[in-house]
Formats: structure tokens, sequence, C-alpha cells
């Protein structure tokens, strides 16, 4: 069995061939510039991990994970298009630095590419594999849909909100755990478990992302909180606060969102605090991480196997940047 | 043996049925608007086609041929947003109607439900398939990329253009008739044959373009003639008539296509006359054309199997709009 880290720098070896042409430059470079930005690499470690967790890793699952890499890649070049947002681990991001039609298009043929992996898999889980990784691709264009959408309502209900973040972010983590539980030759039952586990463990990675925006250590988080705030993003924080508070807080709320107030983010985390929006994330975040868990205590493999898994969900939830 | 007519109809038919989830309707609707446009379904066609070709229509064949009017479409949807076209077969584009962050996540998505038909492929076909889509997806993206490389600079050659128009257009033709002849159990002299059949098809296709384009009946085009030149369009005509033109017609050619002249188009057209650009354009289909006819004589199958894709091509290189 092997750790999220010893797992993680072998990919980051193998990922870092060419995945590429060397032509057109004009097209491919863009790609080459944003994955050398790097990253956690968490999902494919995530597929490797559930691959490890019935079978010795394969050929297949190191190539199903450079694919689900390369796809999460793909959705954040978009992504970033879509969020017009300048930055992404402190650099350019791809359509800043090339123009939006080359980031749209380098996105695409990086979607290609994923595909180009997948179909290296051998003919026994090959249409398998390609038919979760398509139903997986479909629900994170929906999740992404899902945040435009409420991003154009005044009020979302904490349950659609939940739906949003399963889609944009839980399926992705719970499916590449789910493709290397198959190309270990995992039960059904025991696939369907280890996917419930990444999608809970999913929502309390997302809990912890909304937390760290808002009330993360400035010192440690290597990024200004209140982002979320200041763009009025809907987020976990910001649904509860507004269902929590009294009349008074939620016109306060409402009219600090609407408003350039240079004490915006400080006056809103106040309300936050004052409604106790940071317990209630903490133990939202728990009660996730324990329904995660549950799922994966119930996995018929020996509880030895599991130990890097929970190890993993631990940091990734407790993470403090 | 099925002439384009019965096969376009019957294809018409099956593609009508609804390719995506009901909800997000926001996600979706678009891709439904979008494919209710219609088309001429040419892909598709040359991939049953190239099927009927070696043997009697597949389901195989069929799915494939869904799969590459979905990546189409995803293309054209993309390409209207890097281009800003505000029609597409006189209706708005998808994101003129829905937005443009939505255009680009409903493209994303339709290439997904590609993968989803490709997918539906029998084992024995299964990964040469996709393997051949990928390789032609990355091909189109580098001819899109090409082409928007070529708009910033002045001088394109003859060669360079051919290269791009390969990509962009010819190439995904020439696979759509492979893809058939594969399913098809055609040897890959065969294959490959088609392929160029196909590739040469799409180039003498791109020139009638280029040239409808500039001196096609208004009556007959259905749109105003001339808006290559009204948005500086690198063409075949363009292309040729600089290196053709002498030193006056050349500077003129040039001061034309930097200005706002209201004579703009009639000028450039004059001297694409005065240049010989449309009969040379003319013959330059006409080589494309036998070379494409030189491919399919060599396929070894007897010759009234051919019929049908003889007839096509006449059609696609001697319409008039």
């Amino acid at each position: 069995m092997h750790h999220f880290e010893e797992l993680s720098a072998e990919f980051a070896g193998r990922f870092a061939q060419d995945h590429f042409p060397q032509t057109p430059a004009s097209l491919y470079n863009p790609n080459r510039y944003f994955l050398q930005l790097g990253g956690k690499r968490v999902r494919p470690v995530l597929c490797l991990m559930g691959n490890e967790l019935f079978d010795d890793i394969s050929k297949d699952a190191w190539n199903v994970a450079i694919a689900i890499e390369l796809f999460h890649n793909f959705t954040l070049i978009h992504d970033d298009i879509m969020d017009h947002a300048p930055l992404r681990r402190g650099m350019q991001t791809v359509h800043e630095k090339f123009g939006t039609s080359t980031a749209l298009l380098s996105g695409d043929v990086m979607l290609v590419a994923a595909y180009d992996y997948l179909n290296k898999v051998g003919p026994r889980h090959h249409a398998t594999i390609i038919h979760l990784f398509n139903k997986t691709a479909r629900e994170v264009c929906e999740g992404q849909q899902l945040d435009m959408d409420f991003e154009k309502q005044e009020v979302v209900g904490v349950n659609d909100y939940l739906d949003m973040i399963s889609l944009k972010t839980s399926v992705l983590l719970a499916s590449s755990l789910k493709m290397g539980a198959v190309l270990g030759g995992a039960l059904e039952r025991n696939q369907n478990l280890l996917y419930e586990f990444g999608r809970k463990l999913g929502l309390a990675f997302q809990v912890q992302d909304d937390y760290l925006d808002a009330f993360g250590d400035p010192e440690i988080f290597g990024k200004q909180v209140g982002g979320d705030i200041k763009s009025n993003k809907k987020t976990f924080l910001w649904i509860h606060a507004l269902d929590a508070a009294n009349p008074e807080q939620k016109a306060a709320l409402l009219e600090l969102a609407a408003s350039n107030n240079p004490s915006k983010v400080e006056n809103i985390l106040s309300i936050y605090r004052a409604c106790k929006a940071d317990e209630w994330a903490m133990e939202l975040k728990e009660r996730f991480l324990n329904e995660a868990f549950a799922h994966l205590e119930d996995i018929a493999v020996l509880s030895k196997r599991k130990e890097p898994l929970k190890q993993l969900a631990q940091y990734l939830v407790q993470r403090e940047k």
C-alpha cells in the first residue's frame, strides 16, 4: 500500500511526459504552460488508491489517472474563461496569457488528449471506464452550469447548493476512485461504496474550501481571505448565514453584497460569526466526513488497505491552505 | 446501395432523437436549439457511405455517424464563439442567444455526448474507431488554431493554407469515410484510399466554398456575397490573387483590405477577375476532384458500389449554395 505522497510523486514523474504534438506550438504550448503550473494531483492519486485498494496498481490505472488529470485541467482552463479569472495558482490563466480563443481551443484538445489515454485501457474494462468517464464529464459540466445559474438567483437553497457542489466537485473525486476500483476488479457493491465515500469526501472538501476562504489564516492560506465574499460567490457560509440570520442581519448581508463598501469582507465575516456560520460549517464538514468514512468502512477489504485513503481524507478536510 | 438523399433522410430521422438529459435545461436546451437548425449532414452520410461501400450498413456505423455529427456541431458552436459570429444558418448562434459561457459549456458537453455514441461501438472496432476519432478531433482543433494564426499574418503561402484547410475541413470528411470503411471490414489499403478520396474532396469543397462567397449568384447563394472579403478572411482566392497580382494590383488589394471603402467588395472582386483568380479556382477544384476520383477508382470494390460517392462528390463541388 502506498501513501499519498509516494503516489503523488510517482504520478508527477509519469505525468511530466509530453502529452501533445510539437506543432502547432500556438495550440499546444498553452496546455504545456498550464500543466506545469502544478497542483496537488489529488484526483489521479484517488484513482491509483482506488485501484490499490483491491489489487496492485495496473498499467491501465496509470493511464486512467493521466486521463483524469488532463480532464481536470481541461475543466480548469474553461472554467477560468467563464469566471474571467486572471490568476490560477498565482500565475496567469491561459486565456489571460494566450487569449480566449486559444484557451477555448487548447482546452478542447486537452479533453481529446484525455480520451487518448482512456483509449489505452485494455478491452476488458474499456467501455466501462469510458462510460463512467463520460457520465462524470457530463455531470461536471452540469455542475458548472448550475453554479453559473445560481449566480443570477438571489436565493439558493442549501439542498440545491449541495446538488451543484456534488456535480461540480464531488463526482470527479468519486468517479476517480471508482474507476480505480473497476480496474482493480472490485465487485459492484464495493465500487459503489467507494464512489459514495468519494462523493461525501468531496462535499466535506468543499465545505473546508469555503471555510478557508472566509476564516483561513492569511499567513498559511497563501492568498487574501474573503475572495468569495468580494465576488459575491454563493458558498456554504453565505447560504447558511442568509438562512440563519435575523431579519436585520439578512438585510445587512444583502446590502453589503450589493455594495462596494471597503469593509464589506470584514462586515460580512462578522455577521457570519454572529450567525455561527463558522461553527455550523465545521459541524457540516464533520458530518460529511463521518458519512464518507462509514461508506469506506463497509467496503469488504482488509481495513489496513484503507489506511492511505483515510489519511488522505483527513488531510484534505483539515488542510489550512 | 443508397444515395445521399435516402441516407440523409434516414439519418435525419435517427438523429432527431434526444441526445441529452432533460436537466439542467439551461445547459442542454442550447444544444437542442442548435441541432434543430439543421444542416446537410454530409459527414455522417459519408460515414454511412464508407460503410456501405464494403458491407451492409451496420448498427455501429449509425452510432458513429451520430457521434460525427455531434462532434461537427460541437466544433461549430465553439468556432462561432471564436469568430464572434452572430448567425449560423440564418439563426442566432448559441453564444448570441444564450451567452458565451453557456455556449462554451454546451459545446463541451456535446463533445462528451459524441463519445457516448462512440462508446457503443462493438469491441472489435472500439479502440480503432476512438483512436481515429481522437486523431481527427485533434487535427480539426489544429486547423482552427492555424486559421486564427493566419488572420494575424499578412502573407500566407498557398501550401500553408492548404495544410490548414486540410486539417480544419478535409480530415473530418476523410475520417468519416474511413470510420465507415473500418466498420465495414475494409482492408487497410482500401481504408486509406478512401481517406485520401475524402481529403481531396474536402479541398475541392473548400475551393468551391471560397469561390461561391465571392462569385456566387446572390439569388441562389442565399446570403450576401463578399462576406469573406468584408471580414478580410484569407481564402484560396485572396492568396492566389496576392500571388498573381502585379505590384500595382497587390498594393490596391492590401489597401482595400485595410479600408472600410464602401466599394471594397466590388473593387477586390474586380482585381480577382483581372488576376483570373476565378478561373484558377475552378481549375484547382477540378484538379482536387480528379485526384479524389483517382483514389476512389483504386479502391478494390465493384465500381457500381462507388456510384453514390461519386454523385455526392460531384454535388458537393458543383453546388451553388
